[in-house]
């Protein structure tokens, strides 16, 4: 209910999911006439749903506090009442991210020895794709969650990628040890000890650009500098893309240029197509917590929705949990 | 002397920029054999420039401290003297960017009422150029440094792009007034009073992806996220470049396509360098100080010089202390 994209939009994205996934089945939260008018004409999502009638809404606006205490019935709340009482297996919204994460945090409970879940993204780079995370749970900058950060991405990079020993950085102003504030060298510290003693493999400092030319598995940050790094990325790789645009539509030649190359370069474009990456996922819960963007459309929609059902289909926060139990 | 180039490289490049700028004169700081033995062969530097000779050098890995108190013959500290007794009307260094920023505080001081200085840099965006500070000098983060960084990044902007009242924007994570931590609510309330009194011209919160696509003419933030925002702003550019290079290698057409447009991708390529961008603008301080990175090669260096030059030309340390006591 707290999307700024349509109905349609949503039920369409998601149904596209259902189609790459066999055995995804949905259940829907919002004004049930609506939504069972839309989902009747879209095949297979009509035959593998449910609705769940909710008016309540939480509104992008709303304080998460309050979201918890007074929106009891809003579809947000609902559906994660929902995956905490067993009937699902995971979340997917495109609402408020505060109260999201609020809610989740009170209902589902965070795992083993984790204080503050994070929102983690997976980023493409030269090399394949790194997680990167805090974007943006937790503004306050503190040496804990960056360590509980460095354990969690590197429990889902063991998971995600397959890898036995996923590497992690963390982001600073300069790759030398002395560099950065007193938040950066403490969580320091802690790694290369857990390093030491083969709980984690911690790479040390990165820069930004070591996000981009995956010098890490991981890169760890707190959660306004990475939300701000994302966001920067995504802004730069589009303008970047727009003067491509333009260089291909400034004279004959280069627009006869552009005809031959063009499969190669939608290749290019679907590759850095921010709809494909631009999900969080919530870490440190006991069920997968999927965070689309408000504005998502279909395309973005239904991307979010496999990684979702993947998290589920790979047990991830079982997994995670296990590491973080066994292994740290 | 603190540059990773090699002395020759620099010297070339600081040779372009005296070929653009005629009234271009240098004193150099460093070891008088080798400078002068590679100078001879470079016109016009050979003729326009002198040579200071020095034998200490601030290393990358020096303590600012060590390097005030320690090293008081180096290039970096006697270059910074012949500004401050004005011999010379600006420094251009490749050495430690912290050991910069403590000695030139020490020496030239800070202009009006500003307390910290702060690195500027300009920025490409799809419309044009923004400026955004702090890319470093701060990594505390506090509301009184990104008040004077929107301070001086507005009288930066008037007097560079010719502006009568530059927007300015500060980075958040999201643009909702409730949004961010508390130094940057305390900054935001401030710029708005001063911008309700006329003294600036305050857009409010902008995100990461405001940079590129030009939001505001001038971006504010502390050090330590603005010097990742930069990184990873590179970083994505030389990715999303790196995509494209691949995908016209990627086959007979695709080449021929490249064939066709290499012109106009030309352009975009020399848009993109990050040589063009790489030095920061010490802002804040009674003489320009341009701080190349240590790795510039001859063509980033020689951007740098113009830079260096144009902020002399243009009077711009004396016209930013004007609109700091007359209009703030």
């Amino acid at each position: 209910m707290g999307s700024e994209t349509s109905l349609n939009e949503i039920l369409e994205g998601i149904n596209e999911s259902a189609l790459r996934n066999g055995n995804l089945f949905f259940t829907l939260f919002g004004r049930s006439v609506d939504i069972n008018r839309s989902v009747e004409n879209i095949y297979p999502l009509n035959t593998r749903s449910e609705v769940i009638n909710c008016d309540e809404q939480i509104l992008m606006t709303d304080k998460p506090t309050d979201a918890i205490r007074l929106k009891k019935n809003s579809s947000m709340q609902l559906s994660i009442d929902h995956v905490s009482s067993g009937k699902s297996h995971a979340i997917l919204s495109c609402g408020n991210t505060g109260a999201l994460m609020a809610i989740s945090l009170l209902k589902l409970r965070t795992i083993a020895s984790i204080k503050r879940p994070s929102i983690a993204s997976i980023w493409p780079n030269i090399k394949g794709e790194s997680i990167v995370l805090d974007l943006g749970a937790n503004i306050k900058n503190d040496s804990t969650s960056l360590i509980e950060n460095a354990i969690l991405g590197s429990a889902l990079a063991k998971v995600l990628f397959n890898m036995s020993e996923p590497t992690i950085g963390i982001l600073n102003v300069g790759i030398e040890e002395m560099k950065g504030n007193e938040n950066v060298q403490k969580a320091s510290e802690v790694l290369l000890k857990m390093s030491s003693n083969k709980q984690l493999n911690y790479y040390g400092f990165v820069e930004g650009a070591d996000i981009s030319n995956g010098r890490t598995n991981v890169v760890v940050t707190d959660g306004f500098t990475g939300n701000i790094a994302l966001k920067t990325a995504e802004g730069t790789a589009s303008m970047v893309q727009s003067y491509f645009k333009k260089a291909f539509e400034s004279s004959i030649l280069s627009k006869l240029g552009y005809f031959f190359a063009s499969l190669s370069l939608k290749s290019v474009r679907q590759r850095l197509d921010p709809r494909v990456h631009n999900c969080g996922i919530f870490m440190g819960l006991t069920a997968p917590v999927v965070k689309c963007h408000g504005k998502s459309d279909r395309l973005g929609i239904s991307y979010a929705t496999d990684i979702a059902y993947s998290l589920v289909q790979k047990e991830v926060n079982k997994k995670v949990e296990n590491i973080l139990i066994n292994e740290i």
